[in-house]
């Protein structure tokens, strides 16, 4: 293969650039170095010959690519993100977060697999089939947006209106890594959300709890409404909550029943004695996979330091994040959540929608799949892990929804790498791997 | 009246000494002053001729004295707090909170009210009898506390273990001022309190929200716990806690119906359109009076920023101070919710006690209580508002039922005076007519 050799023989330019794309920070939480990130990356494409633009968005720029190629006329949409997470807490770090350094065998930063990593490797891959065939296996496009660790907020209304520009045969959203058995992770969709603030208020201020007798109380009001949303037992009491659930295919269990889950490994690392209701094994992982959920994320009000202070408080707060499944509709739920509350006395309990995301699913018969899946096997050696869905959620829906298009998250970081964590890294090993799976995801989708 | 020639011509001396009182801070929440503000309270009593002493408690000193007189067999208690409550916001105060200036008629000064201002009218009024007529009406035993306002915490013990050198006929708790209207207040008990934390915990750390269906959020568990213990309605359902709750006496009753309650100003005050469940005047009052609470002082779990972050909280918390009534018994109670949280499946959720007062409660018909009721109408010309117990809470107990005597809770400090808050204050005429009432306490104290 022409392009393994390229890739020995540019190996120490490759890691530099990479070092560089890691130099700048880019932290889309805090607008720290977005625009810097997003022109030094069109930069890094331009050299290795692959003419790039950054597009306006609402929000952050994407900075998009194409590359045409005369073997195929089937073209492939690659997204990722060049934005990264905080670095915080700073002094847990072995080295500054963003240096770069080698630290036995690893290269040490914020961003090095989550997702810059992933980036350069795609990129190195069409890289060397430019510089070796002269073009890739089939037409690819390049995605690459600034907002994805805050939710991606205007990546939908940027799809939606460059239709024609993003139009494909496939999808591959670029942005993870390897199980931690080392073989490659293949999610076919994610979860969606609806992520909501419940608020009250009582009196203009904090009083004295004296005057609980007769004065309301927001936190117990907001503890009341929460309770009526999830009893005790868990499952969500919203009337039609559940309408759209639908029950997962014979394919899908198949492919569930495949995961390898090593649950008892899973309970030590988050110090849990049982998972909840005592589910173990596949019943665990059907719950992760095809569970909607209601999580509190967080819930406060009045005096909440040490010891006693008897104040009645004049405003609670509790926000949810309620990930939801095919087909579930968060602009349906809303609406749902909002009567929920109403018929059983909260008028008084405001929501206020802070983020949705459509839930998301290629079928794992898609061709993008089956490249992806084939492309795990020739480099890794191994059959992917495959999920039908990740727990997480993720913008998905901009692919299979607004493009119609089939669509698969996978990538090419080590296993626990410490994405959004202290000491994230990657490792030459990795990233050589990395333009080897790109490449035979692209050499593969040609053919399907 | 002798006495009211004497304090006319002392008038001057005393108010200086009231300014040298407040200087000194004694902040008891920072232990600021303590020590010297005990110091200074007792050389001031030894200068009007109360020999006092400074006796050491497991926390802050009590100032104590006693002054004999051959007119009664009869002794009376008097009971208050030399410590202040932090004087922040200390930008809201229009003098400095420790400099006791005056502003257009007015005293202004931590501590002016509550309840400095009250200490040195009682003092005054025996400083007077001992100059005048060489001796008080009736024998009388200060204790002064320096722990009223973080709650008392050392008062039980020191009572406990100075029952003799407590001996008396009956207790004026004189820490208080007068009702709006002008007329003194009088409240012949205080409400208990149990005030606990319910803890929880789940995985190790904070979580991604994706682990949701599968990992215990202990913000729900804190919520279905609260849920149980008081549902919606208001009342608690901690199975045994009304039992020991009594009914008001008819005599009672008819002192609640002689209260003014401007329910409009006070919830035009508030900021409250209604009060809770839509009660209105008698209904109200009663519920202030006699309704055991359970109040959500605080809640905490995950994330309360500002935004959406998707985290699975490890830990979970809420405080609550449940007020009781006569004859409830915190640490009964205590027990009954831990059974409750046991039987319906919250051993998870932790129980920590951080403070308990028995409820108190004395009859109308106690001397003191009448001694109390004449004198205000003698001096102030008016019937005095008269609580069958306050909405609040205090160490009452420790009178009522470690000494078993009879115990009133009234005082002299202006109405609306600020105590608690900036530009707390008192007047000269207010410290005056204090000393009268005092004086006629005593007075009618020894006839009856």
């Amino acid at each position: 293969m022409n392009i393994i050799k390229h890739l020995e023989s540019t190996r120490s330019e490759y890691i530099e650039s990479f070092r560089k794309f890691l130099r700048q920070p880019s932290v889309s939480a805090k607008g720290v170095g977005i625009r810097e990130c997003a022109r030094l990356l069109k930069d890094i494409m331009d050299e290795w010959g692959i003419d790039a633009e950054v597009l306006p968005t609402d929000g952050n720029p994407v900075v998009y690519a194409t590359v045409e190629s005369k073997k195929s006329e089937k073209t492939l949409l690659v997204y990722s993100h060049y934005d990264v997470q905080p670095p915080e807490p700073l002094e847990e770090w072995i080295s500054q977060p963003f240096e770069a350094k080698t630290v036995e065998g690893k290269i040490i930063a914020r961003g090095a697999a989550d997702a810059k990593g992933n980036i350069l490797a795609f990129l190195k891959a069409v890289e060397s089939y430019l510089k070796t065939e002269g073009e890739p296996p089939v037409n690819v496009k390049f995605l690459f947006e600034g907002e994805e660790e805050i939710g991606s907020p205007h990546l939908p209304s940027f799809v939606e209106s460059h239709r024609d520009m993003l139009s494909a045969d496939g999808v591959v959203c670029w942005d993870g890594g390897l199980h931690p058995s080392g073989r490659p992770s293949i999610s076919l969709g994610v979860k969606g959300m609806l992520y909501v603030e419940l608020r009250c208020r009582g009196a203009r201020t904090d009083l004295h709890s004296s005057q609980a007798p007769i004065i309301v109380n927001p936190a117990w009001r907001v503890v009341w409404a929460l309770n009526t949303i999830k009893p005790p037992g868990g499952r969500i009491a919203v009337k039609g909550w559940y309408d759209d659930v639908r029950s997962p295919t014979e394919e899908e269990l198949k492919l569930l029943s495949e995961i390898p889950f090593e649950e008892e490994i899973l309970k030590k690392e988050l110090g849990v004695e049982e998972f909840l209701d005592g589910v173990k094994g596949l019943e665990a992982l059907k719950r992760l996979v095809y569970e909607p959920t209601a999580n509190i994320a967080g819930i406060s009000s009045g005096y909440t330091g040490v010891g006693s202070k008897t104040v009645l408080p004049c405003e609670a707060m509790a926000k949810i994040d309620f990930r939801l499944v095919v087909d579930q509709d968060p602009y349906r739920l809303l609406k749902l959540l909002r009567k929920h509350l109403d018929e059983r006395g909260f008028k008084d309990v405001e929501i206020v929608e802070l983020g949705t995301l459509l839930p998301s699913r290629t079928p794992p018969s898609a061709p993008i799949a089956q490249a992806t899946m084939k492309a795990s096997e020739k480099v890794y050696g191994a059959k992917p892990v495959v999920y039908p869905n990740s727990a997480g959620s993720g913008p998905d829906f901009v692919f299979t929804k607004i493009l119609g298009l089939h669509s698969v998250w996978t990538g090419c970081s080590p296993p626990l790498a410490k994405a959004h964590a202290p000491n994230e890294f990657n490792t030459v090993e990795h990233m050589v791997k990395g333009v080897l799976y790109a490449a035979e995801i692209m050499e593969n989708f040609r053919g399907l």
